[in-house]
């Protein structure tokens, strides 16, 4: 069988990295194309050098007519806008696009420009994307050739509170989710905020009641509880490289013993291998998924004030962008769907 | 006018070295005898190498009797039920008790057994003791000679809704304190969950529903509210030192937009020089604080949801404990609150 | 063609850890057998969550003539003596053995009763024992049963030396090794050195001039250069999870531009894959093989002083111990040598 | 006493912070100006949080004629050449100088030019200047005008090797220094190099053979050993915030055993009360110097080898910067030299 031919559109910044750090182990995918605005030209080694004597291309620049015959499917690891000005294109000339920006996420095109500023570029494209989490959307990833990758606080809230929503067992008010964030989310782009003297041995809280995120995790618990609902969602940074730890406050309709709620995750998973349900009494930690695609998930039922907390455990650049979005590509294009992405975190 | 005679028991553990590293620059006190169970009989350096050269005292074993007499007051750096065997001897010879451990926080003996799994040693210095606050309880640690140290949790999430629920401007379900914390907070004890390769780059919940800081949390909330209440109080481990950062969400009887808020808080703490309330916009971070004794208040009115999330900072092992009970000590014993303590923390 | 079977003696430290992350993914192999001293009894999950999923084993309880017959190959994560009074009975059983101790390293026993403070357990089983460093003694490791896996500092200053011994282009003395380690190198041993809070934003040496590793590095470095030389070895203990780094100072015969030396060492290492020597300008980064079983080198000549400086970069717990150890593995068993292991470093 | 009015260019770098932590708690000196290219017109609180309700001004820019007036003496934190630029002027209008800048520090021009670059603007001003360490020139401290305060790596380095070389007890060749330090030095400048993502985890050398400090060391042992000698000087990058570890590999001319070494120190600094010597067969940790000016030295002879490894630990911010700088001024102003500096550092 012939592989896929993949290209990376913005291949040095940490998804991009990760992408081929996965890609590259991928025994049906050949990377055939990169891309780079920072290190246009010069061999991936120079950006990644961890990546030295894995692949021996150049980084080019991002010009859709000219990398468009060059893969069948791309991966973008842009900004959002120019994401959408690059997804358009392609998937007009035929190729699948897994877009790992916020661009296609947001059904409701007057949400995204209210959370984003800016217009969305397609209605059509939009209405033909696909939110890309398998375990909620396994079938429609099949079917389509535009995924939207969620983004990586999304990730680890939705799956941490779905089996909830679904099966009608909480209240819909309050919702809060208290999300801690390594530093890689916020990317390779120079801020005094991420630079280590400043961030190192510090904890904070930020964009709390207006991250972009919010409008996103709301569209997919939403459209679970076949109701409108809205989350408090306060982000923090850790002084950490990876790892996404969200705890999750909601109030069951009725008591809901840790046995119980942990039988109904289990069930509601049964066929999602990246998302690990713990055994009572043990919490996740995201250092035991540091490096791979799974999402742990443990919780407690609080008798005392009925009140659940639900926890759960991912590494932000892999479940939570460049893992799942090679997810989503197995599912779309008929690999099994721990191809390339079956290994362990890395411990300790 | 003589200096103050302080004893410290327990002076090994890292409360012990907090408040050695403050008293040593207070001119109005003598540390006159330290113990230590684990450094018996060895001089102070080899516990604390940072202390060369700063006070030539070796460390005793701990014989109430004994250094009764050596000392006009004593901080107990001790584990629970050991610190109440050892405070109560001492209050009875007339010294004057500042005690870090949890024995002496909980004013209904019931509450205590049930959290702590024994009964109170002694229910007439329980009733004696003060809950060591001085933002909320400056009169009472004036007059007291048997101070009860808050814990460090509590400090950040009391100072941090005080204000809300004493002007009655809050619901009193639900009340969620998100805590972070760096893992100074677990002690010098050896313990796999604070070797350095298993929680380094690793971020995990703990102890949740059941952290024994509840209580202590609920007690001074409850007076402040004049009503009983309970909080989802949820603990977290994060690779940094020192440090707390608690997210409460909790929401307004009617809006409450953040200047308002902000001016609310600033009222409240007027008296209060360890209490920064932040410029609106601004959010608090544990690295500003650090090495200092000041708890740092900002918080922001979601009008979207109509929750209004606090968020507090302060250093646990000096707002959380050594700090504060110098500052106690200072009101105590009739110094400047600030004495000693006036210091801004290390940045970066 | 059948799996090898793998047994691993002492699988719940850090390199047995290691060894099963790697080997689960080794298509030739089947972990048949995993010993615990600490979690006997219990599943593999408990000791390494990060492994829940991938391998359905209870320890086991270390019994030599139970365990030999359930594999054909062991590897031995246990500490020196008890290891080799494991390994002699397995070998003499019929077994493969490749023992991550000290105590089949040095050739001479004289050596190791001076540096270990105890004699050896069996002269005979040395004589046959193979220093296991696949760059240096690949066709011994191909035909030995019993290979000595090497240790972790040794391994980046013997790769960062050899060319320079073996060719003959250095002065034999001074040769200075500046090492330094994250503190997974320590072990999952409880220890105050590597408590987080202590040992968190600190740095220091440690085992000046008595580290049991030099005798290692001098035995094999006098093997290259054809005569008995010393060396001034000095390891750091370094803030951080995994990976060494070593800055080696020698005094080369005549001058040696970075340009030829790197071109000495491209030649000596063409057929070594996991030897990466660096461009030109290009200096070496733990983290640039965190993870992955390469070990990167760079370097650069002081024509002002006549000194070179190489450095060298590994993952103390993959090229320094665990990959390493499966890197012999292929080799002794007839696999590729990079099976299970080509996987690039996990960055950032 | 009328108190000392200091003004601080470039108060808002790191080591302006520092300066003012100290200063603020030093009551002989009042702050009456700072300036900030980057933050001016602001108030202080915007760049360092930390130091909110202590110092109530506004950053200036900056402009020579106009804050001569507003103090006596001017600490610079500026890069190299402004410095000279501001220093050359201040002086000349009778102010008081402590720079801290590599501007001044070379004595010999050609040496300056080499290393750095450019000319240096005046040698009347520069041959006026005195090197700040005060364990080697108090006196010419005492009566300058213009202090060239010394680089941070060269601080640790001249100090660990200071009484071998004037007690001519070692070999002139080689002398090596492995020096680590944490991110801070590298200053506020944001650069993929401190990017937390890129550098947590991580370790490097850099500059090898090429680093600016090289010089000043050479000149300041050079002095002290009474003839011309050169240093292999290679720093290294570390993921901690504050310290310098700098690790020195000399040969004694005769064996020079722990107890005889130690003794040697403890003489040459009896009269330095920020060089801690410390006991045999301990080493120093820049944990125990953390925040503090102290500069903790230990050592070991190694008889097999015939080597002395010295090593030494400051807080590169503190005696490496800020801390000595204020050192420099209590002496040339006539306080005690320890005045708003006598702290221990912070542990843990």
């Amino acid at each position: 069988m012939p592989r896929l031919r993949v290209g990376i559109v913005g291949a040095t910044g940490y998804t991009g990295g990760e992408l081929l750090r996965f890609l590259l182990n991928h025994e049906g995918v050949e990377v055939t194309c990169i891309t780079s605005k920072t290190y246009g030209g010069r061999p991936l080694g120079e950006s990644y050098p961890s990546l030295r004597g894995f692949l021996d291309l150049d980084c080019l620049s991002l010009d859709v007519e000219k990398i468009a015959p060059m893969a069948d499917l791309f991966f973008l690891g842009l900004p959002h806008k120019m994401a959408m000005e690059t997804a358009i294109p392609l998937v007009d000339l035929g190729k699948k696009v897994i877009d790992l920006s916020a661009d296609f996420r947001l059904k409701d095109p007057t949400v995204y420009e209210r959370w984003y500023g800016i217009r969305h570029a397609s209605l059509p494209h939009l209405s033909q994307a696909v939110y890309g989490l398998p375990e909620l959307h396994k079938d429609q990833i099949q079917r389509s050739v535009l995924i939207a990758n969620p983004g990586c606080y999304p990730t680890g809230a939705i799956l941490g509170l779905a089996p909830l929503l679904k099966e009608r067992r909480i209240e819909l008010d309050p919702i809060i989710i208290d999300s801690k964030s390594g530093t890689s989310g916020a990317g390779r782009r120079l801020d005094l905020a991420v630079h280590f003297t400043e961030c190192n041995e510090g904890l904070r809280a930020y964009a709390v009641a207006v991250h972009r995120h919010t409008p996103e995790i709301e569209q997919e618990l939403s459209s679970l509880a076949g109701q409108p609902l809205s989350v408090s969602f306060t982000p923090h940074l850790v002084p950490m490289t990876r790892g996404i730890l969200s705890s999750m406050y909601v109030r069951p309709k009725r008591p809901l013993p840790d046995q119980e709620a942990l039988a109904l995750y289990r069930d509601f998973y049964r066929q999602a291998p990246f998302v690990r349900i713990l055994p009572e009494g043990r919490l996740p930690d995201t250092k035991h998924v540091y490096g791979s695609n799974f999402c742990d998930i443990g919780m407690r039922f609080d008798a005392r004030t009925g009140r659940l907390v639900v926890i759960s455990a991912i590494d932000n650049l892999v479940k939570g962008a460049s893992g799942q979005a090679i997810q989503c590509m197995n599912i779309q294009s008929g690999f099994d769907e721990r191809k390339g992405l079956w290994q362990a975190g890395l411990f300790p």
